[in-house]
């Protein structure tokens, strides 16, 4: 299991996924989901990557590939498609076609495996842009309205964002709202795990901003996730029914 | 779906449900799931409900019908049943039977209908003992470690109940914690809604003790979820990174 999380904030876009990948409970490893297309100043694409590791590293071997192609075009290149939306579309159509091949592969067992990505990107005079791309390659957009994106295991971490992400919400504290809701997320679901990354793209830079990787045992994480169980234990007693 | 909670606490249980029941988006009723069986001060059995009406109305209905029998035996009634244990065997393998029934039924039409239960109960000079039957009417029980059980929606509501319910937290404290739990997952999913039932079983007294409906729109449930809401976004702020 996974869990990505991507805001679409007035400031900027923040993202965070797990590294978690497991094959059954006895085979555990430790994968980056997060993927950075970029030109720095001209445009970034950043993916999230949820389900089958067979499907999600083909699929973004097959985007880079298409990207270092010398004879790469708008049509073929993430990195040259002329507006987001058309970007969605191509990790959608490359998505779709890797599962459907996975697929046809598994069906002779039985089985199936599907995976879902959260794409995240701006071009240079376009404006920031957050898509959720089912497995089958269709995607929604993130709006004012609904400023957050989950694949994964996204329901022990979404109450807390729906508390506190509003577009207006500071990269600072939208930070600490992707931490704390990964934070419920690890307690609650062994197959979610560190270390995690954790990822800042300015509004209008076109490049990737801070990134940060949190290994298990990181102090700064563990004081977080501590004074926040200190700080609701605390609320609780307040509250009266 | 259903939200119902389970809190097996030293001072007594604590139980809260929904009332929402749906077939499809179109088709919304209230139907109460929570259903109390006792000889007050002698024995109490108490059965939260989650799954297809149809499973979880016919088994209350062969429940009842056992008990009110002028010919019910231990073998036959919840309420002559000898311990807890045999209790639950008796409602799981009542569920079971009703849940394969109504499964036949519906494989012409290639749909397959399950239900799942919260039994919590004592008998006088037994302990109390709470137990989540499976669709199957197998089942496992709260202990000291696990000192809550849930069925339905349950991933919402799980992270207060990870953080405050100890076997030693207070009846009050308990009620507390269920109805921010209930709070948490009636904002996420729509399929879980008021009314509520809440109810708590005072250790050894083997009767029902303080019931309370809560109904839409109930100021005291409105404020604690406010305050709960401004809490969350206080300690939020406090919180550093």
């Amino acid at each position: 299991m996974t869990y990505c999380v991507g805001l679409l904030l007035n400031e900027g876009m923040v993202l965070l996924s797990d590294t978690r990948t497991n094959a059954g409970l006895d085979n555990i490893a430790t994968y980056r989901k997060m993927f950075v297309f970029e030109e720095p100043g001209e445009r970034i694409v950043t993916i999230l990557t949820a389900g089958s590791l067979s499907i999600t590293q083909t699929t973004m071997a097959r985007l880079a590939e298409a990207i270092e192609d010398p004879e790469a075009t708008a049509e073929t290149s993430i990195l040259l498609a002329p507006t987001m939306l058309r970007v969605a579309e191509m990790i959608g159509d490359t998505l779709s076609a890797v599962r459907q091949t996975v697929d046809d592969k598994l069906a002779a067992m039985r089985q199936g495996a599907s995976a879902s990505l959260i794409v995240a990107g701006q071009r240079k005079g376009g404006t920031m842009r957050m898509f959720l791309v089912y497995p089958e390659g269709n995607f929604i957009e993130a709006t004012e309205d609904t400023p957050f994106l989950q694949i994964g295991e996204h329901k022990y971490g979404k109450p807390i964002l729906d508390r506190i992400v509003r577009p207006e919400t500071s990269l600072e504290d939208g930070q600490k709202a992707v931490l704390l809701s990964m934070d419920s997320t690890l307690r609650s679901n062994l197959s979610v795990g560190m270390p995690l990354d954790l990822a800042v793209i300015r509004a209008d830079e076109c490049r990737m901003g801070a990134t940060r990787r949190i290994e298990p045992g990181d102090a700064d994480f563990l004081a977080m996730s501590q004074a926040w169980s200190q700080a609701l234990r605390d609320s609780f007693t307040t509250i009266e029914i």
